[in-house]
C-alpha cells in the first residue's frame, strides 16, 4: 500500500441552512458578527429580494452595479461606497460574480463577508477570489476572503431554469469526481466528495421526477447540499484532470463553463476508470448503488436529460489538435492514468 | 421528506498526516505559526521520543507533570511556566491528559497548540477543554483551545497494546454511529461520520489480520485517519443516545471509557436500526458491505476480538435500575425510537 501522507487546511466557515429561514438567518449571522452597518451586495435584478431579507439588519450601503468576472474599476467603486459608508460586513446576495464582487471588497478591507447564494455556484465556500483588467483575469487565494457565514435557502434558487440547475449540478458532481483523483486528494476531502456526489444524485434525480412542491424543495434542498460538500472538496483537492481539461476549453474555445464541465465528465471518468482502485472509482460505483460508476453516472444523465455533445456549445472538430496540445501541457503529473496525445484526442472526439 | 435544516461550524485546523513525518511536520507548524519559542508539553515515559521530534524548534520550556483529568493546580503550574519563559506556542505530545493540559494552558494565555497525539484520543480536534477541581470535572468549548495543527504520525502509536487499539478504534466507530442521529446531525457530520467508520473498519480489520510490518503501518494510518475523521463528526453531532447511555455508565459506576464505548455500541445500533431511514442505518450497512448493520457490526467485533460483555469490566445486574433511571433522564428527546425504562432494562441485560 502506499503510505497515507497528505496536509489538509480545515477553514472555518458557518454554514445555516434552511429552506425559508434566509431573513432569519442572516440576521443572526450579522448578530454573531457583531455588525450594525452591514452593506448589501446584490444584482439590480435581484435588489428587491435581497432588500426583503436584509431588512431590519441595518444596511448602511447598497452596491448593485454587479458584473461578470468582476471588473476591477467595478471592485474599486464598491470598495469605495464600503469605506464612504464605514460598513462594518459585506453581505452578498447573488450568485458567482456577486460573491466575488464581495471577495474583491474583503480583500482589500478585510470586512467579514455573509453569502446568501441564489445559483449553485460553490464560490461561496472558497478562499479564491478573481478580478478582470484589461480582460485579463487574475485569481489568488486569501483567507480573508472566505464567507465567514454562508446563508443557504433552497427557495431563492426555485425560479432557476432547469436547464442551469442540471448543468451547475453536474458541475457540482465533476467537482466531486475530480476530487477523488486530484493531487491533494485525501480521506477528509474524499469523504466531502463522496457525500456530495451522493447528495447530488438524490437531488438531480429529484428534480426531474418530482410531482409536487414539497418534493422539489426536498430534492433543492439536496442539490443544494451537494453543491456545498462539492465545493468544499474541490477547494481542498486542487484540480485533476477533468478540471485541467475543460480549462483548457473553457479559456481556449470560450466555451460555457457549467455546460463543460458536464458534457467532459463522462468522458474523463470513463478514462480513470482504468486505474480502478487509485482513482477510486469504485467508491463512486457504490454511491450510484451500481456495479460500474461510468454505467451510473450514465444512468444519472440520462434520468435527468444532462448535456452529452461539445457540438452543441461551439466546439468543432478542427478545435481538436490545439485543445489536446494544450491539455498535455496542463494536465496533471500524477493522473492515475497517463495522459497521452492519442487518449486525450479519443476523449474528445468521444465528447464531440 | 422533513426539511433539511442545519447550522454547521467548520472550525479552522491545519492536518499534517504523514507516519514517520512527526518531526519535519512539527518543525513546518512552528514555522507556520511564527512561533519561535514553544514549550512542550508531554508525560516523562514519553518526555525522551518528544524531545527527538522537538529537536530544533527552539523549545524554551519542558513541562513533564501531565496528570489524568487535568487537576487545576498542575494546569496552573504549567500557566505559570509558560508565562515565565514567556513562550508562544504549545507543542503536545503525547495522550489525552496531555493534550488537555496543552488546552488548558491556551484557554488563559491564547497561546496556539500544535498537538501530536500518541493514542487514538480524538480531542485534538475539539474545541473542548477539560478541568479537575475537588475531584469535581468542569468542561467547556471554547475555540481558543483548539489545536491550530494537528500532526499525526502512525509510529507513534506502533507500541500502544492491541486491546487499547481494539478499544480506542471502536470508541472512534462509537462517535461515528453516533453521530449519524444526534441532535446536530447534518449532511456535513454524516460525511464524516461514514469516512470515518469506513476507514474504521479497514483500520481495525487490517491491524489483527496483517501479517508483516508495511501491513501493520498501513493498518494504524487507517485507524488513525478513521479516528480523526470519527472526532470532527462527533464535535459537530453532539451527543447521541449512545454517548448519553456511556456518559452515565462511566459517571456513576466509574467504568473504563473506551471498553464501555465498545461494548455498549452493537446494543444501540440495533436499538435505533427499528427506525431504519431515520437513523441512517442503511448507510452504515453499506459501509460495512452488507445487508444488515447490526451483522456488519458484529462481523467486525468477531474478527478483531472487540470486548463484548459489561460484566467482564465491573458492571453488575444490582446497576441496571439506577444505571436506567439516569439514562432515561440524560437520553436526547429527538432520539429515532423512543427512549423506555423496559427498552433500556432489555438493553444494559443484553450488555452485560
Amino acid at each position: 500500500m502506499t503510505p497515507l501522507t497528505f496536509n489538509h487546511q480545515l477553514l472555518a466557515q458557518e454554514v445555516r441552512f434552511g429552506t425559508g429561514l434566509a431573513a432569519a438567518n442572516v440576521r443572526q449571522a450579522v448578530t454573531s458578527l457583531g455588525a450594525h452597518r452591514p452593506m448589501l451586495i446584490t444584482s439590480t435584478r435581484e435588489e428587491a429580494t435581497a432588500r426583503q431579507i436584509t431588512d431590519g439588519t441595518g444596511v448602511a450601503a447598497v452596491f448593485t452595479d454587479v458584473v461578470m468576472h468582476v471588473p476591477k474599476e467595478v471592485a474599486e467603486r464598491a470598495r469605495r461606497v464600503a469605506a464612504d459608508a464605514d460598513v462594518d460586513a459585506l453581505i452578498a446576495i447573488g450568485g458567482g460574480s456577486t460573491t466575488g464582487l464581495a471577495k474583491a471588497v474583503a480583500l482589500t478591507s478585510g470586512l467579514p463577508i455573509i453569502a446568501v447564494p441564489t445559483t449553485y455556484a460553490g464560490s461561496e465556500a472558497t478562499a479564491v477570489w478573481g478580478m478582470t483588467e484589461n480582460r485579463t483575469k487574475t485569481t489568488g487565494t486569501d483567507i480573508t476572503v472566505l464567507p465567514k457565514v454562508v446563508v443557504y435557502d433552497s427557495d431563492l434558487l426555485s425560479t432557476l431554469p432547469t436547464g442551469m440547475t442540471v448543468a451547475s449540478g453536474l458541475n457540482a458532481m465533476a467537482h466531486c469526481v475530480d476530487s477523488l483523483w486530484a493531487p491533494k486528494a485525501d480521506p477528509i476531502n474524499r469523504a466531502h466528495a463522496l457525500e456530495g456526489a451522493r447528495l447530488l444524485r438524490d437531488g438531480l434525480t429529484g428534480l426531474s421526477a418530482a410531482s409536487n412542491a414539497a418534493d422539489m424543495v426536498a430534492s433543492r434542498e439536496l442539490t443544494l447540499a451537494g453543491c456545498y460538500l462539492a465545493a468544499l472538496s474541490f477547494s481542498s483537492a486542487g484540480s485533476g484532470l477533468h478540471h485541467k481539461i475543460c480549462h483548457v476549453l473553457g479559456g481556449t474555445f470560450n466555451l460555457p463553463h457549467a455546460e463543460t464541465h458536464a458534457i467532459i465528465l463522462p468522458h474523463v471518468l470513463q478514462f480513470n476508470a482504468a486505474a480502478g482502485d487509485a482513482a477510486h472509482v469504485g467508491r463512486l460505483a457504490e454511491v450510484f448503488g451500481v456495479e460500474d460508476a461510468v454505467d451510473g453516472l450514465d444512468e444519472l444523465y440520462e434520468r435527468i436529460t444532462a448535456p452529452r455533445h461539445l457540438g452543441e456549445i461551439g466546439f468543432t472538430q478542427d478545435n481538436i489538435p490545439e485543445a489536446v496540445e494544450r491539455i498535455i501541457t496542463a494536465a496533471p503529473k500524477d493522473n492515475p492514468v497517463p495522459v497521452t496525445e492519442d487518449a486525450m484526442t479519443r476523449l474528445l472526439m468521444q465528447a464531440l
